[in-house]
């Protein structure tokens, strides 16, 4: 469905607009679509015993020594205007964190302080993009991106994965084909979320040399690059393959490595000569992140290897945990993933998931968010986020497979 | 100066960008200005001894209550994704502290949490500009809000204010005769920041006739509107003089009441129908404030009204040890204003206020502001802001007035 159809479906859901105001409203904003796992969500609020998996965060508070961190900070009067790049010493801890991870130079000019994950992405759209360009999307896909390009005036194009027996996985010659005079930006999210598609070192390669070839900047949303299931340490980066000067923006945030999800911030990954756009562009929107909450972040990196190494274990388990008894019913279509930590399944014979969705809360009281919220591809899947807790997922599970079985056969 | 002037101007002062990359970010971003006192404050800075007053905040930090009440919040685990609009439980509190300052209806669903002051201007900018749109701003101003405006492509106006021996006044024709049909919003800053300024119901009148008859927004930005020094509690606001369904949105903060400018928390006031817009425009940039966070500003909100009232003293007093002694020098222009923090003044003979700025760092050792950061109209003067302590106003005035007498009749 394309993004206004997105919109206009999501728009009858709401309370109706007096006119007046919605209309003097500039349109491409009034006409942004309301977040499509909202119903879902608002139509099982309240339900006794129901079990939420329809959201993107795991079910752990964040760790005490982080909280202890920005709480001493707080405390300790860290309450003032701050560098608008982020604290020095969150900078240099950011450097160091990602020259381990990724095997590159420690280099704190190059990392950014932002307040969300989110705020990374609108940033390296607001530099990429303006009123009129197209960015390309590889679908089904998160769909805050699409938005923020399209708050800007910006078009998401959208290129689908191709799904076959061994998942997900992403068409180069689609990816080409969907560029045009007007494309300014690919969107590359891996592991991606709601798919679990990862690309591979080739598929990273043959993305870089079409926006070499064209002159295209890359926005690489690697968040989920260490929740991977294959024998490496993590997934595959743009920074395995990339030159220093190519044209990639690097979305991260702090938020699902270290259970943060509630604290936004974030971090973008820029060539330091756009630092001083970069500062302006925080200065301008938002202009800055709370110093104390920095603190947090750097005790989150310096020591937080122990928690980051249990929530992927435990999401790793999460996966088999669910995946593997809804694909012994026969009666859902479902490749386990290889990375982040969802599951997208459909269910043949119910292809209507928004739906799905409602009945699947009334019958076994279980949250999923309806695929048709992550864009073309997603019409017939449903997500499902396995980040929780072994005794919540098994009866989250043993409910979904109890209500399979009381299905007919499609 | 005009903008592009400004821009020019501090990116000469900026790192030589490489010109491969600024030249393939979006051409409007690149050229957002750097803000104008960073020279300054680089110049000034690790000076043993200098005292700070060049920054808009003041030298208290937060206050232990609400540091306690967000700390709490952190180690009880709400670190999860929360409310897009805020906590209903921070929306009521806003909603009846504005209902007591304002007398107005208690309707928390006029009221949105946003990370900061900055980003309710920017949200609010997002709803009413887009590319090729003009803005209206009365200058001397904040520098902020034209670079956001800028930021999405539009064009601010600027309409300086009229200087007198009554301080800086509002030229409602002025105004008018910069109204063209691309003109979609007029942005109000009472009392206003750097001037001092306060805005009489008369002149909110007329802002709100002009805007009525061309159809146009206004966003009104009233943080400082507890920081006044009439004789009446709070200064003249549009809640006084509007209909319920004006087109009016309202920028507000908790960084200057309750000194906690380094948590970057505020909130938008709109009309209830224009919710799921402003909800949307949260999600796709921030995606929310952290709910601990916000448990501290509903403290601030409940429990704050003795702080809020001794920073109000402080100021007040702070403005007249400041000024009346500089007064009293003859050598400097400075009417004493009504509202805000803020001396901002000129001396005759100094017309180069980027350089005096840097003559008094070496000079007297006191930070001071250039006018030019603030727009057409401000380029013959400096910015003092008094929302400090007794004992460092005292010196840095004694030190400035010291530096006075040094100087030959203009």
């Amino acid at each position: 469905m394309p993004a206004s159809a997105l919109a206009a479906a999501s728009r009858l859901a709401s309370p109706a607009p007096e006119d007046r105001l919605f209309a003097e409203v500039r349109a491409h904003v009034a006409a942004l679509p309301q977040s499509g796992i909202v119903e879902v969500k608002n139509y099982g609020a309240g339900r006794e015993g129901l079990i939420p998996l329809w959201v993107g965060e795991g079910d752990i508070a964040t760790p005490a020594f982080i909280c202890e961190a920005a709480a001493q900070a707080l405390h300790g009067g860290q309450t003032f205007y701050t560098w608008q790049r982020g604290l020095p010493d969150l900078r240099g801890a950011i450097a160091r964190y990602m020259a381990g991870l990724y095997n590159i130079p420690v280099d704190p000019e190059r990392f950014f302080v932002t307040g969300s994950g989110m705020q990374s992405i609108h940033i390296a759209f607001t530099m990429t993009l303006a009123a009129g360009d197209e960015i390309i999307i590889p679908t089904p896909a998160w769909p805050n991106a699409a938005a923020a390009a399209e708050k800007i005036g910006a078009k998401p194009v959208y290129v689908p994965f191709t799904s076959g027996p061994a998942g997900f996985s992403l068409d180069i010659e689609r990816l080409a084909a969907a560029i045009t005079p007007r494309t300014r930006t690919i969107f590359i999210n891996t592991p991606a979320n709601p798919t679990g598609f990862v690309a591979s070192h080739d598929d990273l390669r043959a993305v870089l040399a079409l926006a070499r070839k064209h002159g295209l900047w890359i926005v690489a949303d690697e968040i989920y690059g260490r929740f991977y299931y294959g024998d490496e340490a993590r997934a595959p980066s743009f920074h395995d393959i990339m030159d220093a000067d190519d044209h990639i923006l690097f979305v991260q945030t702090f938020s699902k490595n270290w259970a943060m999800t509630g604290w936004r911030i974030g971090w973008l990954e820029a060539p330091p000569a756009l630092g001083q756009i970069v500062e302006n562009l925080v200065q301008y929107s938002t202009s800055g992140v709370a110093a104390f909450m920095q603190r947090g972040a750097i005790a989150a990196l310096e020591q937080g290897e122990p928690f980051v190494a249990e929530q992927i274990a435990r999401a790793r388990h999460g996966c088999d945990l669910v995946a593997d008894p809804l694909i012994a019913t026969g009666k859902v279509d479902l490749v386990k993933p290889h990375g982040a930590f969802y599951l997208f399944l459909s269910i043949p014979g119910h292809d209507d998931v928004r739906r799905l969705a409602l009945q699947l809360i009334d019958e076994a009281n279980v949250g999923l968010a309806p695929g048709t919220a992550f864009g073309p591809g997603g019409e017939r899947y449903l997500r499902l986020c396995y980040a929780r807790g072994e005794a919540q997922l098994k009866e989250a599970t043993a409910r979904l497979v109890a209500w399979l079985d009381r299905q007919p056969a499609p």
